[in-house]
This record gives C-alpha cells, structure tokens and sequence, in this order.
C-alpha cells in the first residue's frame, strides 16, 4: 500500500513540477525573446538603429524582425537608405549576431514582388501579422513597433 | 485511512491539474487570440486588409479590433476610405468570420459623437486604452498596431 | 507512517500552490501592469490623455512610459506641446498617480543631452527598447503604443 501512495504521491509531484516548469519558461527562464515589427520602410533606419542598441544592452535577446507592405522595402537587393547607405550592411551585421528577418509572403503576392529580389539574409513567412501574432501566442516573444 | 490519502492525493493532482490548464491556456492552447490597436482612421485600410491575410492562414484566430481617438472614424456610418469606398462592406465580411470592433467611449464623449452614428456592427467600451490592456493582461491576447 | 504520507502530500500540495501563484501572477491577478511606448514626441500629447483615461477605467493600473529618441523631448525641461502648454503638468499629475517616465540613457549619448537637462520626474533606464522588452518578458507588463 505504501508504495502505491508514495508513486501516486511521485507522479502529483512530477505533474506540479512540469506545471511550473511550463510557467518558468513563460516568465523569461531563457533570453528574452523580442519581435520586432515592420510595415513602413521608413521605419527601417529606427529599427535597425534600436535593434543594435537593444544588442547592447542585452547579447542574448533573441530578435525577429517581421516586415510586411511597404515595411519589406529596406530587405530588397540594393535598397538604401534616404541618405544613400545601403541597408544591407548593417543587416548583415545584426544576422551575424542572430537576428532573423522575416518577408511577408502575402506582400511578396499582393505587390507582385519575388524572393530573389531580397537579400539572402530575408527569410519568408506566410504571414507577417500571422507571424508576429505565433510568435507571441505560442513561442513567448514580446512585442515592439519602432 | 487509505480512503483518505488517496482523497488527499486526488486534490493534490486536481490542483496540479488546474495549474497546468491554467498556463496551458496561456501558451496558445487554444486559438490565438489578437488584438489589433487602430488610433488613426488613415490605418484602417491596412488593417482591414492585415486582419483579412491573417485570418486567411490562421482562420481560427479570435480577433478584435479596438479602436480610440481618430481611429474610432471608420466605424462610423457612411464612412469610406480615401479612395470613396465604403469601410462597412469589409467590416461586415470581417464580423461574419467572429472578428469585433471595440468603439471607445471616452473617445466618444470627449469627440460628441453618439453610438447612434456608428455601423450596428460596432460595440462599444469604457476605454480603448484600457481594454487593450485588459485584453491582454486578463484574456490572454497578443499585441498588433498595423 | 501516516505522517510521512501526510507530509509528502502537504510539500507536493504546496509546489502545485506556488505553481498555480506563478500562474496567477501573469495572468493578472494583480494590477495590470502596462508599458507605454512613445518614440516620438508628436505622440506626447495623445500618450498624456490616453494615459488619464486609462487610469480613470482602472485606477490600480501600473503604467510606465518608455520614451527613446525623439520621444524623449516631451520630458526635457520647459518642453511645450504644440498650443504651447507646458508638458511638466500633465506629467507631474500622473506621477502623483503612480505613473513612471523612463527616459532612454543611449538617447541621451546619441543626442548629446544630458539628465540635467530633464524634468526632475524623468527616470532613467539604459535602453529604451531593452527596457520595454524586459518589462514584457520579465515583469509581466502588457504594451501599448499610441
């Protein structure tokens, strides 16, 4: 009887534990998990700017950058900025630090644009909203607009 | 004795459980559930039309808009957008698939706007600002400003 | 015997407790704790209105304003809005309402300003995005951008 007791009393534990285990990694256990968001390029400057900063202050963030309408512009091949510089230079520098840049498929569709038209560092998604809506319901990612 | 241990261990387990489901339902268990934040009516089209692409790969999202401010416009009777089109037809296509729209009403008292003037398909709240964050602190929704 | 069962039940009860306490904790069962994110000081005016209706809803709310470059101006010293009133008003009555400014200290580097220079409610936080991910991630706040 004992033994029947002290499993039973084993598996409530390991079922508490999981509980709060579930609720430890929902409660920033692991980096910090921050997507950013994107539909104007004339937001691109900011973004790129804040992201680094954010860097700074904090190495192990996990950053998603997801673009979609008129927000995917500055991954285009050869986009610059209003002064001239090209955006790639300082994306790269951000994807050598583990930041993700996500193209909204739906864009590419609507504006007629195709995927060899970005950058190698973009990577697509169905969805920009849809993304960025999974990234925080599902994968504990926080929200930011610049 | 026994009776009473196992009655014991039953509650235990029963709280554990609830624990579980409790952040079960906050790690997207069920649908996700999103709120889309519009303050300027300029954002309606992009977000009628960000709302659209999101229910197209995720048509089980629970969806409301709130709306406040200068965003509350494109709720009101007769409103069209820029290019003279009606904002009603969309809206309506919009809450035919479970999707809200949340009027401010400090906005309308602070505006002398009355519900009278709205789409019936509009509701009302005490404060757009307000729900958002209780949309999201109390009801498990994400964050969208298109 | 009996009193180890009892024992072992009464630790495994009080882990599915702190679990279930965690949970609550993030799902609102304190005070809604909200971040204000403001990056622009055109935004001050609508951030300060939105921000006292949102307290005359919910007057517990935690509100804390997160302001980074152009947004921090609104917060400097004999800052006035676009009518000309001076902004130190409004600020100085939310914070007697528990509302805190924070003020990005790489915005001050990359703008050459200095904390003299600010209201003596103005706070400081080394990142102005690191801050808002970190109140998200960490502390249980919600966002809001108006």
């Amino acid at each position: 009887m004992a033994n029947i007791f002290q499993r039973g009393m084993l598996i409530v534990a390991a079922i508490a534990v999981i509980g709060l285990c579930g609720c430890a990694s929902m409660r920033g256990g692991g980096p910090d998990k921050v997507v950013y968001h994107i539909n104007e390029s004339t937001q691109a400057t900011a973004v790129l700017r804040n992201i680094g900063n954010h860097l700074s202050v904090d190495p192990t963030a996990k950053i998603v950058v997801v673009s979609h309408a008129l927000g995917v512009d500055f991954l285009m091949e050869n986009a610059k900025d209003k002064n001239g510089n090209p955006y790639n230079i300082p994306v790269e520098a951000l994807v050598a630090k583990g930041v993700t840049f996500d193209v909204c498929e739906i864009t590419l569709k609507g504006r007629n644009l195709k995927k060899e038209q970005f950058v190698p560092e973009a990577k697509f998604v169905p969805s920009g909203v849809g993304e960025i809506a999974k990234l925080q319901s599902r994968e504990g990612y926080v929200y930011l607009k610049p």
